[in-house]
């Protein structure tokens, strides 16, 4: 069979532009010498970022960010305060994306605490326009990686969680019925085909019934 | 019972100066426009950190990596070129340390393919002397955060291969012997006690004489 491809268009046509990543630029209100964020906006600008909202580090920002739903945010704090971070790093556990700080803070305990607190990248100094961009590619895939080791932690984790909960109601059906293994193994996973359940779920039911 | 403590001396003594660190400064040798190493040095010399040794990414970067065992590698690449940091990454793999590149390279597959390989900080543009502190710095928090996680994953996934082998074995055990799980759970503690060895270890041989 021929595929028949259409004619190259006479002129060609501009580049789908990729969505533009939504921003959000948090300010420090405790800031005495705030950082000058239209440095930062204006690499931003450059970089082809236009998506960008200012707001204050304050109690709505947990709203703007339920709202917004940016795809990353960057705190301008001269201070780096410990509560501002905390503050941002809260506001979004349960949605992660990337967080970079620029500061002018470069004390090697507030710069450890950041980043446990989740900050992906602490930037002192790096407020020339021209340098935004290469930062956020870095903390892209800094972020990206950090998910993806998390988030086998946690598969390995729920697993192994999982595999108790099995193994406790197979020996159970063991002890109680005089099978064998494989055999326990087989009327769970009979059990949870015919309730249309997961494994785990029909061993958590055998645990209630029997333990 | 009263503890006496040394009266306090008349002058109070320095303090000891903490161990500097080992600095192991790679080369590319690929570059055609090499980086300034030096500012990178005299970065290194200003924040205090003289144990600065410097060589190639040859081919005998593992036996120097082995022989001086670094505490931190900085690696200066123009071009960041990979079979340069895929060399450093592997070099280091089996003893982990956290790896800073510095690069005139800002391209975002590079970036990426960079710390999937193992770099901790990608920097861009970062040679002036007075920031090489503040960038190690983060390397140095970053890279601890990284092993904590990897540790924790490491453990997880042990667990969860170890558990493996003792529900077999408690299996083979229940169901030859005709006994509950917290029996044969005793008899394999009992069997690992008696022997000296890990309890994976006295399930792993009932595995090999029963399975």
């Amino acid at each position: 069979m021929t595929r028949r491809h259409p004619p190259p268009p006479a002129s060609v046509a501009p580049v789908q532009p990729v969505r533009t990543l939504r921003i959000l630029l948090v300010r420090d209100p405790h800031d005495a010498d705030p950082l000058n964020v239209e440095t930062i906006r204006s690499g931003l600008a450059q970089a082809g970022f236009t998506e960008v909202q200012m707001v204050d580090a304050d109690l709505r920002l947990p709203d703007v960010i339920t709202a917004q739903q940016p795809d990353l945010v960057i705190i301008a704090s001269e201070s780096a305060a410990r509560d501002t971070i905390e503050h941002v790093c809260v506001s979004t556990q349960h949605a992660p994306r990337p967080i970079v700080l620029f500061t002018d803070n470069d004390d090697s305990a507030r710069i450890k605490a950041a980043l446990t607190a989740g900050i992906t990248a602490y930037i002192v100094d790096g407020l020339r326009a021209e340098r935004v961009k290469t930062v956020l590619d870095v903390a892209y895939a800094r972020f990206e990686l950090d998910q993806q080791l998390r988030a086998e932690l946690d598969a390995t984790k729920l697993k192994l969680a999982e595999r108790k909960v099995v193994e406790r109601a197979k020996g159970l059906l063991m002890q109680a019925r005089g099978i064998g293994e494989d055999e326990a193994y087989k009327r769970l996973r009979s059990m949870a085909m015919e309730r249309g359940i997961k494994l785990v779920d029909a061993a958590q039911r055998v645990i209630d019934v029997m333990a």
